[in-house]
């Protein structure tokens, strides 16, 4: 009986894992250019970690996590998302006794056990940064700027940064209560998901899709900010200006993680459905305290690498995907093919990428598989060359062949490759 | 409270991830010469994928793995080792259709719940390659090569190649009676752990460090070999003594894995207190079917990352890291400040690493952060730089300074910066 892998998880294939490839470089290249330094941290962790650090009431801890008793009787739980793992290891590891600003990025597999659906997996992966240390509206904005300048140059068009101000947790349970005089009267009006959130999370409520024509009306948390976090934001936006990045204001805006302050964004673009968010990130002053750890501010994002493929393809853009064959070589019969070993061996050492037959196929097979392979070059040891001390190589390009000695193919190779 | 990360998992923090980017990019540099191409598969699996995979008379799948129910009641397990996964991922995906030999690599975390020491966690990491499709002994010398440059590459000396054929499993049935009856009488006076091989798989007994004086006249399985067995072997060595791989044959070499048929390897080397395997793998010709699939051969190995790391370290190889930043930038005051957050970004879109300060540092404290960040270039904005649209440019390195036009930053780095 065959077995198959696990409803909500997928197998990243050759002739898609390339793209995966082109992504990551990408991620690992802007985190380079804005000083991010990565951080690894383990794919499970004890479950009280995300219920403190996520949040208890959230739909991921309450519906969504993979949670399991270890061999020791340890209650363990495969990370749902990376920030607070990232917080977990920057206090553990005491990183905030460091002088600067504690600058970090994460790339890796997170688990949820969400039904699956297109574009959703239970093994999803995602690219974040958590940046620590320091409350400067420049901080934000380039947070915000990198998680931009991601999405923009993989190629993806019309990006879109949505940013609102949550506040403190002082100002939101306030507003909450604001929130709830409008809302209790239009209660049974609303649809199920949102009579449920208006007990744990209200602001959540102006979420919803479904009921967004309802809440047209409903008061804004920006009208509840005091004097430092309407300057904070102020400032935010003044940074974004100064960078050209496009932006508007939501004040629905709040994102599904309780440990958000301050600023608040989402990146969404047009692409699966309507528009869709593909990514998103916070301030989140409390959470270190949260964990375990002293008053250190932090802010960061995360993005969906499953959602940003799905994005890439829906607008039908083309990674930079380079994939070559230098050298196909083909031997013909066994002495030749034992030649071949020790030739290959010696150009792999020197860098070339080269393949070869193992399946003692026919020359006509074997010019066919350097076809599919497009190789750049193919050689071609026989019998008469190989008393020589030579093998025909092709330039399969140009059509080209040439006789060379074993012991000037490297060169030779190098000098052809240009 | 502060939460601790599980035990037996570790953090991977900036100082210490650049040499698992470097040793993780020398894996992905060989397998692209040798053009293997990635595959990722998920971190879980039906459980039943293990234990048929693995062999349920192993240590791992016995003692060592991540087992639970998930929320849909179905055993789940996190992988132990990374060939099972392929192997699924390989035959459900009919990767046995391809024309050519199906070459892959993996990179990633792998979990065994065991006694935590040094070198040793329960979230482990593993780089391992598998080819499938042909018999050829040239591929078995191939994966041996590979693995093989993957260590000196890295700059690990004296590494050394143990080679042996565990032959077919009938080969292995017959082999394990005449080792019986060598054994049987003895059985006394060996200790507990190969008591217990002995009824479970006898030909472990052999690899026992404690008892091994004892086995000085055991039988080796080269003499039960068959002539298809023996050429295979002959071959193998043939292909790595043109490849001037060093090896040396251990006929009680038999690895911890119950799947492997003719080639089996390890790589050895001093460091971790005496000779210490760093890696291995072999041949697994039934291992396709066993998992559901049609008769296809398979080779692979499997490296340690963690235990590469620790022989880098014993060894004192220092691995070639880069990691500077292009530019520090430096201001004064908050109109300053403002303009640095717009250069940064214009710089960063053109490539360069740029830092700043985030933390409203007086001028000599973060003169000193970039100091500390071995900058190549400080820039400072004053006032009067201000007024005039320039920026004060500092050579680290020669001292030199010169007042550089915003316009021209990027340009003029480009140069600097040879």
């Amino acid at each position: 009986m065959k077995i198959q892998k696990m409803p909500g998880t997928q197998d990243i294939l050759p002739g898609t894992v390339e793209k995966w490839q082109a992504i990551e470089a990408k991620a690992r290249e802007l985190c380079q250019r804005y000083n991010f330094k990565e951080i690894r941290t383990p794919i499970f962790e004890a479950t009280e970690l995300f219920q403190r650090g996520v949040g208890e009431t959230t739909d991921i801890v309450e519906k969504e996590m993979y949670t399991f008793t270890d061999r020791g009787n340890r209650s363990v739980t495969l990370r749902p998302e990376g920030t607070a793992g990232v917080v977990r290891s920057y206090v553990e590891n005491k990183l905030y006794g460091e002088p600067d600003v504690t600058k970090l990025y994460y790339i890796g597999p997170m688990f949820r056990y969400e039904r699956p659906q297109a574009g959703r997996y239970r093994q999803l992966h995602q690219f974040g940064i958590e940046a620590f240390g320091s409350e400067d509206a420049a901080l934000d904005a380039e947070v915000i700027a990198l998680g931009y300048s991601f999405y923009t140059e993989l190629g993806i068009k019309d990006v879109r940064v949505d940013i609102n101000s949550v506040g403190t947790p002082a100002i939101r349970a306030a507003f909450r209560e604001k929130l709830l005089q409008y809302l209790v009267p239009m209660k049974n009006e609303l649809c199920s998901d949102c009579q449920n959130r208006m007990d744990r999370n209200p602001l959540r409520v102006l979420d919803c899709k479904q009921d967004q024509a309802k809440f047209a009306a409903a008061p804004s948390i920006l009208d509840s900010l005091d004097e430092v976090c309407t300057t904070h934001f102020e400032q935010v936006k003044q940074h974004l200006q100064l960078m050209d990045i496009p932006f508007q204001v939501d004040h629905r805006l709040v994102r599904g993680l309780d440990y958000y302050t301050h600023t608040a964004f989402e990146y969404k673009a047009a692409g699966i459905g309507a528009i869709d968010t593909i990514g998103g990130g916070g301030r989140f002053n409390g959470l270190v305290e949260t964990v375990g750890g002293p008053a250190q501010s932090g802010i960061g994002l995360a993005i969906g690498l499953e959602r940003t493929l799905l994005i890439l393809q829906h607008q039908n853009v083309d990674l930079p995907v380079v994939n070559t064959i230098d050298l196909y070589m083909i031997a013909l019969g066994d002495a030749a093919q034992s030649k071949i070993t020790a030739l290959a061996f010696e150009l792999r050492n020197a860098g070339f990428t080269v393949e070869r037959d193992y399946q003692n196929r026919k020359m006509k097979a074997q010019l066919k598989a350097a076809d599919r392979l497009q190789a750049k070059f193919t050689a071609i040891l026989g019998d008469d060359e190989l008393e020589r001390g030579e093998i025909i190589v092709k330039n399969m390009q140009t059509g080209e062949q040439a006789a060379v000695a074993w012991t000037e193919l490297a060169n030779w190779l190098q000098s052809a490759n240009g």
